[in-house]
């Protein structure tokens, strides 16, 4: 038994799929779920995704080895207080949230003594479906999930956490705070920004019908990412402002030197950023079928 | 026989994927390749695609009954003199090319009285690979054919065309001329902009190895197209140059818009523009699975 009680704050996609797989393993005894919405908890109970819940943070938290934010992150900071004010000693404290700077100095500045037993996580897997009905135990097979510990971070708990995903099918891989934030707003949170931006954008064409419809493949697979949680991007967004801004600039920046060399017909320059794009689009095709 | 004779100019994954269609299905008698290149001549000799070839258009184009441009779009233009030049009275000629207006422009120029055997088209279909190699028979099956006949059209010609492209699995349909170019600059030409800016954008970064490296399943999806031929994306530019302006233009803006409500920390627009935009993408997945 990895662990004895897990404790899962927002019974979600990631909670949710977290807790089936480790059951589905046999690798926890207990589940405790919270979220605000009692609906969901009963919906988790009867879908064998927790044993058991409660609607109050401090029961839920109390008693666990290991507890699981699965909240989005505005959700996180507001709620970290109660949850560490509950935590048993030695209890690991880790969280799912897709930006780690702002969640971290939260912590910081909550938990006191207790910030070496966080483990601050993301795992890179998840679907535009959100809600504990669309979990499922396989969904980080073959995922990998970052861990962000800190200097300060207990290696105890630092390898508890490691062991937990890796049970669960991912590939764990440790990157610094400020690292992973950058990475992370030009490979996740901007894609997502250009998908909602050019989603609205066509929706409030004069052509919106004909858009829609007559839309091939390459479309669908663009756009799928707009139809992900507002709410958790919304959250993502103003977690990981600086470095999503940044990449924002770059990206426009970019997009402005291929709309400069078509309106001076500079075949040149147009040609030469295609081909650097495909190169670069085509070695990333590589290194993914190489790890 | 639909067609007795057909000619493919421009032997690739278009042209390649529709001869190969016709012939599984005995709908074509003969057909011939013509292509700037030899070894791809010999190599769709070799593959059963087509039966012969001729390096010369002329010669390539005298006889056939149906003529099928599949070149790149600045190719087709320079061409399309030597083609008109050799036409058999009653041939029938097609292209494919995914932007209308240029090449429709470029044929009333040059074909006098024959125009009105011009059926321009346009499958939608294809991946981001090219070449004959990667053609297949099926690539048309449940994919949408745009034609966008002129008043001035033979019916005759319009129908057979449309058959052709039935015959192989498509549904096709008529549009006008620069309602095609407009819808295709939002859904297509856009998208493909924004794939390759982004791409180029990241492989310019510091973090540029991280970068692929963690990159997720979304990343895959919404920059796969980034890897579609730079040169045919150059020519669909300047085919399509206002039209895809205008849709670079108001893409700008929306993500200004974006930006503007993150640095304003405007939690109320963002999320209104994320609740938006999903609302769209999701009906658009209804309408692409009822249709």
């Amino acid at each position: 038994m990895l662990i004895d009680h897990l404790s899962i704050i927002g019974v979600g996609l990631i909670g949710g799929s977290l807790a089936r797989a480790l059951r589905k393993a046999k690798l926890v005894n207990r589940v405790t779920g919270c979220n605000r919405n009692e609906d969901t908890l009963k919906k988790a109970v009867e879908l064998d995704v927790i044993d058991d819940y409660s609607l109050d943070i401090a029961e839920a938290v109390a008693g666990a080895d290991v507890v699981v934010i699965g909240t989005p992150l505005s959700t996180t900071e507001k709620i970290l207080p109660q949850i560490v004010a509950s935590l048993k000693p030695n209890a690991v404290l880790t969280d799912v949230g897709s930006a780690k700077g702002s969640v971290v100095s939260a912590a910081q500045k909550v938990m006191g003594d207790k910030f070496s037993r966080f483990v601050p996580g993301h795992p890179i897997a998840g679907t535009e479906q959100s809600g504990v009905e669309a979990s499922f135990a396989e969904l980080f097979v073959d995922h990998r999930v970052i861990l962000t510990p800190l200097e300060v971070t207990d290696i105890s708990a630092h390898k508890l956490i490691t062991e937990m995903w890796q049970a669960v099918g991912a590939d764990v891989i440790d990157l610094d705070v400020k690292h992973h934030d950058d990475v992370l707003a030009a490979t996740s949170h901007l894609p997502h920004m250009l998908a909602y931006a050019l989603v609205d954008c066509l929706a409030g064409m004069q052509e919106r019908e004909e858009i829609f419809k007559y839309a091939a493949g390459g479309f669908a697979d663009f756009t799928r990412i707009a139809s992900s949680s507002p709410e958790m991007w919304h959250d993502i967004c103003f977690s990981n402002r600086d470095a999503l801004l940044n990449s924002l600039e770059l990206f426009s920046e970019h997009i402005s030197k291929i709309k400069d060399a078509i309106e001076n017909s500079d075949s040149e320059q147009l040609l030469s950023i295609f081909k650097r794009a495909k190169r670069a689009r085509d070695q990333f095709t590589n290194i993914q079928k190489t790890v």
